[in-house]
């Protein structure tokens, strides 16, 4: 059951992409209700999406998305569930919690229902690790600390952006993976939250997965997937590779672990194996580009650290393949997009608000 | 129970330090009575330590040391648990694991008594995996696999040089933490091994561990701690900074997690302030110091990375305080005494192999 007063009631927006009704929301309901929900409505927009009785939310199609964005709905991919990064683009609030429509409530090894939500705000409200690893994990949870030998410098921690949760049952493998191991499940719950290390990437999937958009929103960029694009499958690691990079030049962390979701529904390796394809071969290169990665010091926001990386794409990975101009441009786009949606004194003037949402149910 | 055929039982040691007769084995003679222990007797060499029956052991006290090493001996530190280094140095084989005799068998949460040395040699057996994070851990777990995202040709992993075990009941906290919580207990048996990535230093515990002697052995000294020194508790610390560069540098893994053992008793937190004192603040400069430290590609093996170490140490450190001169000078003698007492085919015409342990029983 939710507590008395949920957290964060009114600083998180739980966005949602979609192709079909909300059923999934029936489960959810005891901890997701007294939350807003963002829901970006994939694939053709004169389908109706069904939400539950009793659920605050908006909801966009591409027809809002083309509305809002005008040209600028270029950087939002269609036809995959990258669309989600819309949502973190028209909330107004501090926090997002993302979360797929075939993610169910999982059980701790007790057998209690997980309240991934609540986990995930106590990551992100307590700090990380990332410049020394803890042995003994999150040193910030409850009956934990710093080991001996950790540096009392390092024990203020830094401010954490994103918290990466899990999944049991079906497990997040790739199509030759699936392939391989059609029946492989994940039943190994690991009670355990840790910072990923400063300088070490790590494949982010969107899942299950919350952040803060005040820190890193504007890192958090799904990328060109889906719909006449070369590649799908790879929108949440695209964020997670220029997050991570971001976080580190930051000073802000990322933490992995609990809380678990349930995960029904294996998706058909065949498929996913033709999305995939090219990024199998692509991130061979691309990966060993993030790692060596750096980003000048005169780069202190969000938005200057993604314009940067944005150059460093187009000039080192469009020999790979012409879709990575194509990206790099998209990013810049995509920033721009956030900062008229996401005004700051700065950029307040010049924009009109004009921008309200599709529609505002309850 | 121990399986019908023990694992790596003629290519493994036990390294255990001691003050005390050794009653604790007890508890561990299913797992351990198969292997060879080497016993290192700490303090007073006319102290007689009983070994329980039916043991197969060597036991050195500092008499031996001093036969053994000569002039040498005085790289192996006295009055401190730092001695049992000593043992890694006179075993003949190709992995080490080594415990304290505090630590008790740990029972995993369905009440089933932990083998911790055979998740050890579990640990070591299997690749690790340095240059990527898998956030469902160690991917060569049964059950378990490289996630969506990881690339392919980083899955060979490198090979496990440390297995780095932990601890339930009693905390490896530093003295000011055990004198702010006294009555804290480690109660979270965390379901995971995992490798910490490369450029990570962590705080490398030597209560339960274990190690490849081949791959990392002349890196693993416990440096120059207790009697006469103005420093103690860092022993462990100090192999480990110096292993992870190595390992880092020599591109092999270190792992942590599991296995668990029961720690009994907490140290008295007074006692361990003063050796601890000087650590607390120098760990400060020092752990800066290895997160900065690189080798030379010039440096292909262990005592070759580990006498350019020495160096730097001397180079960066000293300013801190003299003690590290003399640690700087205490590691070439340590690499020194390790050849003699390991010659390999270079060396072999040099020695005169005259150093067989003090006592060999059953």
């Amino acid at each position: 059951m939710a507590a008395a007063t949920p957290l964060l009631k009114d600083e998180l927006d739980i966005v949602i992409p979609t192709i079909r009704n909300l059923d999934f929301l029936e489960m959810w309901r005891p901890f997701f209700q007294p939350y807003h929900l963002i829901i970006v409505q994939d694939g053709d927009p004169s389908k109706t999406i069904k939400v539950p009785e009793g659920f605050d939310y908006e909801l966009y199609n591409r027809n809002d998305i083309n509305r809002i964005l005008g040209p600028k709905a270029s950087c939002i991919s269609f036809k995959d569930s990258a669309c989600r990064c819309f949502g973190y683009m028209v909330s107004k609030k501090k926090y997002i919690y993302t979360i797929d429509d075939d993610c169910f409530v999982a059980k701790d090894p007790s057998g209690k229902e997980i309240n991934a939500l609540e986990q995930h705000i106590k990551n992100l409200l307590c700090p990380s690790t990332p410049h020394f690893f803890n042995t003994l994990y999150d040193p910030y949870r409850e009956g934990a600390d710093f080991v001996r030998g950790y540096p009392f410098s390092m024990r203020e921690g830094a401010p954490t952006a994103v918290s990466h949760g899990l999944w049991l049952n079906i497990p997040d493998y790739d199509a030759p993976t699936q392939l391989v191991k059609p029946h492989e499940r994940n039943t190994r719950y690991v009670d355990a939250v840790m910072t990923i290390p400063k300088g070490t990437l790590f494949p982010m999937c969107g899942m299950n997965l919350a952040f803060d958009r005040e820190l890193i929103g504007p890192a958090m960029y799904f990328g060109l997937m889906g719909d006449g694009q070369p590649i799908g499958r790879y929108d949440d690691m695209w964020a997670g590779w220029c997050t991570k990079v971001i976080c580190d030049h930051l000073g802000l962390g990322i933490k992995t672990g609990l809380p678990y979701i349930w995960h029904s529904k294996a998706s058909n390796p065949f498929v996913n194996l033709k999305k995939e394809y090219n990024g199998i071969f692509w991130q061979e290169e691309i990966i060993p580009f993030f790692q060596a990665a750096t980003l000048p010091k005169e780069c202190k926001t969000v938005q200057q650290c993604y314009l940067e990386l944005s150059k460093q794409v187009k000039d080192k990975l469009s020999k790979i393949d012409p879709y990575f101009t194509k990206l790099g441009d998209a990013m810049v786009t995509w920033i721009e997009a956030w900062d008229e949606l996401n005004p700051t004194g700065e950029n307040l003037a010049k924009l009109s608000i004009s921008n309200g949402p599709a529609k505002a149910a309850k």
